[in-house]
């Protein structure tokens, strides 16, 4: 791209800031004004108005002046992986207290919660033995939760793609060996999201349906459509009433090869070790930080991300840039200006990646303490240039919220769709039952490229993207806040 | 991000799929459908279904089998930086002609051109000196067509923040100095493109307007939001009849250095060493694929990017991920059973970076050849998420184009915004006026921190955004061949 025509993109670019909506009509792209100016068609002409100029300051604040980028490089950084149970966990615990405090909430607090506590181990190793005795050492990592090998564990492989295929083999062609399920990511699905969940079944509940079999462990292919040498690991679910198997992700690469290899001999055998071991609950918290509503302080909206993360690396997409979004959303609420008319909460939650006990014990909580919820919002989808809100709500509410979608246009992050809110916040739902539980949703086409593995660092995190996502969620905030549901 | 929801967020990604549009009435999200099925509200139902169906065929080819990202890796890697005159460029040229050749399309040729060959020579030195002759080196580059230094070039320097600032001082206060132009980017601006173009004067005329005064070089922040040690090249345009002073970018840490010590002491001085030179033009080629329309082979789409790129780098995003899109375009619709009824060309542009002859000559054949041109489309904004595509045309043409916005949108490739083609294709309108210029657009909050600089390398691509981007043009070339404008 050269320079003598960006004098007519700039003029352009501000058009298509307004315009990139789908479908747009060429009469209303040619109208799309820079987001000061209110959109002409809506019947509440001057509140728009007011409304368009305070999201504008909402973004000049959030890209002028940001805080989350220095804010998660700390978290990755300095305090870095961050499992719970972890002494990491409680650092981190301890820095978004902290960093909440001096942000000058209203209320900052905790709420102590006993979580599982689940660690690696020092050894882990996964060799594909051939026929002559020859080994080929391969990327592999234990899923969250696998019970360890208690030395070397070396076994004969089986091959499936679904629970399916492993119901119908017979018993002696499973019992005694690994089950390597190594069904691929759907590559041509649009959102990765839908792959992840359409492999998932395998990482979650495969060594479960081994174990039932007779297998002695279970290998699954990592989700994702990269092909590199990157394990992803990932909570696994065992029967507590049956057997517990060792469970290792393979490297894509490496699954390849393993598949590739038992074509030619399907007599070779997988040597694994895995030290990991699950030892007592800790305790643990969730980080909470409010800024009372002026007109309704017994109206909530929470807006959060989960604090623990994988241990591999430094959970800076899952779910640093979560964490620190919804700490910057109510800063920017405050440094543009604005006192929310209802009491917002950021909360960082703990224990999303394996329990969930973080995301349960605010709701029962809330419920405990009869609390009013008008909305929970979540980014948990990685910190990417936003699209929009995925949104539970029922029809009337969604209407609502729609007509918010030309104020959110200029930042592209009108889009609203019927989708999950999130883990954390699900809880809600049967606790206090909020209005609409809302996930934030960002451009996600990387996103399982480094999920869960030890590429998830800070490096991987775009300033932009990240503040951009930031403000947009500030923005629905404001909303929310002024407007209610 | 964990896992036991992922179920759900398969079926809500489904529907987000193709529901993320701004402001789209929760009616309408709940009713979208994957897109396998038409749209319910279009009048022409049965061709949109096979429409439908053909960009999922395309988008499963592009997706499953593309062969874009080895292509570019090839181009990236193993051909490297290209710049026009360079015997890499020379390379790329042959290389994108067997390309082609083996994609078998109907017609590979190339077209002649003279472009400008300069050269950036071993020696790239930039230091601050201070007072007691402490010397602190920066990062600093040449901008493409600067003349060198003729050994080493040492002088104050005055920093200004515009072009009015600068014809506002006295003479003394620039004759004999380094022009230091030091505005940021606005960092408020939602689309980085925008705060490029206003930013790009500075480089574009920068040197030229320093010249007038009486400066002896000039030096120029970096064009860019980031804040890194990357300094970014790209053309600088002297007035031929005037005065050419070397001409250099520093980094935007440089460029805040020196102009903090400027602070401290207005008298500091700079010492530039450069050995760039222009060296006599030489003969090169646009690289050109062609499809013959089965229906009204004289009626022409062009869909191209530039083979050129600056030689910092690989020109990756800039422009090689536009290079190797439009070739996969017409790939794509032969690997999913499609003959074009209008006639596609693939063009591989030269010297789009400084000079623009390849687009100019392309535009020149064009005209001599009184050829019937539909419409050009361009890929030269980076290979990144797709967001839809930027149009010049009238508006009865924007209104055809905006009635393929329900086909696109699942693949979020359904932007449609007033604006500007490409530099390539630009020439076009004047030559023989296609009904529409088309530039591809796509997510950019990235492209700024990487353009024109070292770090514009094969591994900042990623392999699915670029695949969507070639799949989402594809099939916007199947509609226009099949529908015209």
């Amino acid at each position: 791209m050269t320079n003598p025509l960006f004098a007519a993109w700039g003029r352009r670019a501000a058009l298509a800031a307004a315009a990139v909506l789908a479908g747009l009509a060429p009469a209303q792209a040619q109208r799309a004004k820079p987001a000061t100016t209110a959109p002409a068609d809506n019947a509440t002409g001057a509140a728009d108005r007011a409304d368009s100029l305070a999201l504008r300051k909402i973004f000049d604040e959030g890209l002028l002046r940001g805080e989350s980028y220095e804010n998660l490089r700390y978290l990755t950084g300095t305090i870095g992986a961050r499992l719970s149970g972890s002494p990491q966990a409680q650092q981190a615990v301890e820095w978004g207290k902290a960093t909440m405090e001096k942000a000058g909430f209203d209320r900052v607090y905790l709420q102590e919660v006993m979580v599982p506590h689940w660690v690696r181990g020092a050894k882990e190793r996964g060799e594909i033995v051939g026929n002559k005795g020859k080994e080929i050492k391969v990327a592999v990592c234990a899923l969250g939760g696998s019970v360890g090998t208690g030395g070397k564990l070396k076994a004969g492989v089986v091959e499936v793609k679904s629970f399916e295929q492993l119901r119908q083999l017979p018993e002696a062609a499973v019992k005694g060996k690994f089950v390597f399920f190594n069904r691929p990511f759907e590559d041509n699905l649009i959102e990765p999201g839908v792959a992840y969940g359409r492999a998932g079944d395998q990482r979650r509940a495969g060594p479960m349906e081994a174990a039932k079999r007779g297998a002695v462990g279970a290998l699954v292919r990592s989700l994702t459509s990269a092909r590199d040498d990157n394990p992803h690991t990932g909570s696994t679910n065992y029967n507590p009433a049956g057997p517990k198997i060792p469970a290792a992700a393979l490297s894509t690469n490496a699954a390849d090869q393993l598949s590739q290899l038992l074509r030619a001999n399907a007599d070779l055998q997988f040597e694994l070790e895995m030290a990991c071991a699950t030892l007592p609950d800790e305790k643990s918290y969730n980080v909470v930080g409010e800024i009372k509503g002026s007109k309704f302080p017994l109206e909530i909206i929470t807006v959060g991300g989960h604090l623990d993360s994988w241990d591999l690396a430094q959970g800076a997409h899952d779910d640093g840039t979560g964490v620190v979004q919804s700490m910057e959303a109510l800063r920017l609420l405050r440094a543009a200006g604005f006192r929310p008319e209802r009491t917002v909460r950021a909360v960082l939650f703990m224990n999303e990646e394996n329990g969930n006990r973080g995301g349960l014990e605010y709701a029962r909580l809330a419920a405990q303490n009869k609390e009013n919820h008008v909305a929970a919002i979540e980014s948990d989808g990685g910190g990417f240039t936003p699209r929009g809100f995925n949104v539970e709500a029922e029809p009337a509410v969604m209407a609502k919220l729609a007509k918010w979608g030309p104020l959110l246009s200029p930042y592209h992050a009108a889009g609203l769709a019927v989708g999950h809110g999130g883990t954390d916040i699900e809880p809600l739902k049967a606790a206090v039952n909020p209005k609409a539980l809302i996930g934030y949703d960002c451009d996600s086409q990387r996103y399982f490229d480094i999920h869960h593995t030890a590429a998830d660092t800070f490096d991987k995190v775009n300033r932009r993207e990240l503040e951009l996502g930031g403000a947009s969620m500030a923005s629905l905030i404001y909303l929310l806040s002024k407007y209610g549901l």
